[in-house]
């Protein structure tokens, strides 16, 4: 029986047990963190033979000296690397430091003080900018947008990606001058574009000649269940819709080696890569070419790459399916919460009652399981629904996990109770 | 006896031979480089030492996981390292990635579109900005402004650092946000700014209330002559002075360690770090760490550090002496150049006979000798003498060295005469 379906004494009985279950919870006085999509300690030393690697004996790199100055746009063969794992061309590929986040947070930063290669002008002189943000989404994308004071417009998420007929109708608008997507394993719901949905990305017909489409691949190799997953090129399918400069696509090994201490890179149009060149080159002398140089020796190609994906695989998948049978036990037979199965990534996005986000999160919490604050998935914060809560699993031991996950039930069906009882 | 005071006729004749000497050199077809500030191999060779460090050893540095996320203002560990490097406080220091250049050009860029923490509204709203550029000076910081669209305003240097007068002048005017100072062997000309200069600096009383002194502190144990200089702390001095946000200090090990491969830190104000904080926490998660320990458990300390550049100070040491010894001989008994000899830093800026900077850049290119393009160390890439030069003499092998003098010195004598015989 769902909880919609009960009658008020045996909701007012649910309540009670619900209530029982979380101070017990509680009273275990658990310290836990499910906040973020971080790696647990057992996953980077997976790649603690990297150090291994003595890269003196390879400072020279295609005639570059990996160890001086020069080599600005990377090594080429860590631009072969990103090529070959994205799909793109070699000259598409701009091989950068260790985070993907600063590279797009530096690409509009540009479009604000420079503009985009083909901005009428640069963004901070304009009234007014939007942007599009399917949602949920990630945190930091919505952040970044905030930060430069634009206008966020939620697109919904389907289950194929984001719900194309908005965005198509929403480009209309010449205020409108891009959007957000993590087209593989989506953060947080996990979904993969599908290719109706890719194709129609590439064929927008924005009225901002300067359009972007922030292509986050952060997951492109982050299969945790399943083999690997092939992906189209967004480049080859933009430049084949006739709009070749529409799309910046983003990538780094924060997840295949160390978060903070992995490689990143962007790729893009020739003439993008061009102007971005442009102005980076007033900005940097280059990025760490050693630290490029190590994790090209290390991880090789694609193949090498997704073999040492497997090995993240076996240690996510069990915490993933702890998950699930903890939802799939305590929380579906309710009637009080859904999600989508991921098959890759770092999350769970779960699907509350409407309204019992914010209070789940607040029960959690004050029971010590730290969860992403409700509302985070979507622009501004605020959830519309009060709904969704992301659910990131990788870094507790799955022990720990357990144990979370017995506290975030609990807190699940003691808010929908509280709701439904109006208290 | 100097070239103003020969006869025409012996003009004539130091001219012929002045060609010919010229001729001889461009017979060779060298291809030489000492265009840029660039450590040779076998000064990077000096660090190699540092991939013998088994980091995985160490991978848990005051508690915090240098392997993951987390630590967004640096290990502890590395801003106790810059702190000491720089005489300033730990909480006054953000260790960062492998580039002070881009953290000064990202602190110009959030000026521009956030403001400074004491900016009344971000500098892109602004109709003009200034900025105060001490030259000769570096033309990567020019080139920020430059692309910013600032209004640069040459203050010459003197033997003592910037025109304080000058500035003292200058920054009466509100639309007067900052200058840019390399106070420790000053690029190009190697000058250490005396104390009645830091002093001035620090008690500035700008009219516009987010003046900021960019101190590009790059070359703050690069001594390649005596022993390391102490130099006082400018984040102190303008505290004890009552504007303590009026200075971001920068610095990295990159002509420590590996350029493009090291680490570097910006420091400033309580207010101010807390104000840079909150922007940049939504421009990356994180720097490397892993290369942050790495170069701590390398270099350790300050005197380790000192220890360290002795060894950089005997390589590059010869390669002064050198471009000491033909000015010396070939140009200073003409009196057709002079230049300032430095104790330390990168560069010997030497200054032609006005009129003559490009001329001789010219014929040096044609004799296969790169140098800095003329007119680079002004704002705009225009010296308004067409006199200045910088020497980069440490990238090539001492003997390459000398022959790239050899056609330089030619280069200096044959335009002289040339403009001195109206040619």
């Amino acid at each position: 029986m769902t909880l919609q379906q009960m009658m008020p004494d045996e909701l007012r009985v649910f309540y009670e047990a619900a209530l029982k279950e979380y101070e017990s919870c509680k009273a275990k006085g658990l310290k836990l963190d499910m906040s973020r999509g971080k790696p647990a300690r057992e996953q980077t030393v997976l790649s603690d033979d990297l150090f291994d690697i003595d890269i003196r004996e390879h400072f020279i790199s295609d005639g570059v000296d990996a160890g001086n100055y020069g080599g600005f746009d990377g090594l080429p063969c860590c631009k072969r690397y990103f090529a070959e794992l994205l799909g793109v061309q070699f000259d598409e590929v701009f091989a950068a430091g260790n985070a993907s986040l600063s590279l797009m947070y530096d690409t509009i930063s540009k479009a604000y003080t420079h503009g985009l290669l083909r901005s009428p002008e640069p963004w901070c002189k304009l009234d007014r900018v939007k942007w599009l943000c399917p949602a949920p989404g990630y945190d930091r994308h919505f952040k970044i947008c905030q930060s430069f004071g634009m206008e966020l417009i939620t697109v919904p998420m389907t289950s194929d990606g984001p719900n194309m007929d908005l965005v198509e109708e929403l480009v209309k608008d010449p205020d409108v001058k891009g959007i957000w997507c993590v087209p593989k394993f989506s953060n947080p719901d996990g979904i993969i574009y599908s290719d109706s949905v890719i194709d129609r990305m590439a064929a927008l017909k924005p009225a901002a000649p300067d359009f972007v489409i922030m292509w986050d691949n952060a997951y492109c190799v982050h299969e945790f269940e399943g083999e690997f997953l092939p992906f189209r090129d967004i480049l080859t399918l933009c430049r084949e819709a006739g709009r070749p400069d529409m799309v910046f696509e983003f990538a780094s090994t924060s997840k295949v080696t160390y978060p903070g201490g992995g490689i990143a890179c962007f790729a893009a149009s020739k003439d993008n890569m061009d102007y971005m060149k442009k102005l980076m080159s007033i900005q940097t002398i280059g990025f760490d070419k050693l630290n490029q140089l190590r994790h090209v020796l290390y991880l090789k190609d694609k193949e090498h790459t997704i073999a040492h994906m497997k090995k993240h695989a076996a240690l996510m998948r069990p915490k993933f399916e702890l998950v699930e049978e903890w939802l799939s036990r305590e929380i579906a037979p309710l009637g009080i919460g859904h999600w989508h199965k991921p098959l890759g990534g770092y999350f769970v996005s779960f699907f509350a009652m409407p309204g019992c986000a914010k209070r789940i999160n607040e029960l959690a919490a004050e029971a010590g399981v730290v969860m992403t604050g409700a509302g985070a998935t979507y622009p501004y914060g605020k959830d519309p629904e009060d709904s969704n809560l992301r659910i990131a699993p990788s870094y507790p031991p799955l022990e720990e996990l357990g144990e979370a996950m017995a506290v975030f039930c609990a807190c699940v069906k003691l808010a929908a109770a509280e709701k439904l009882l109006n208290k």
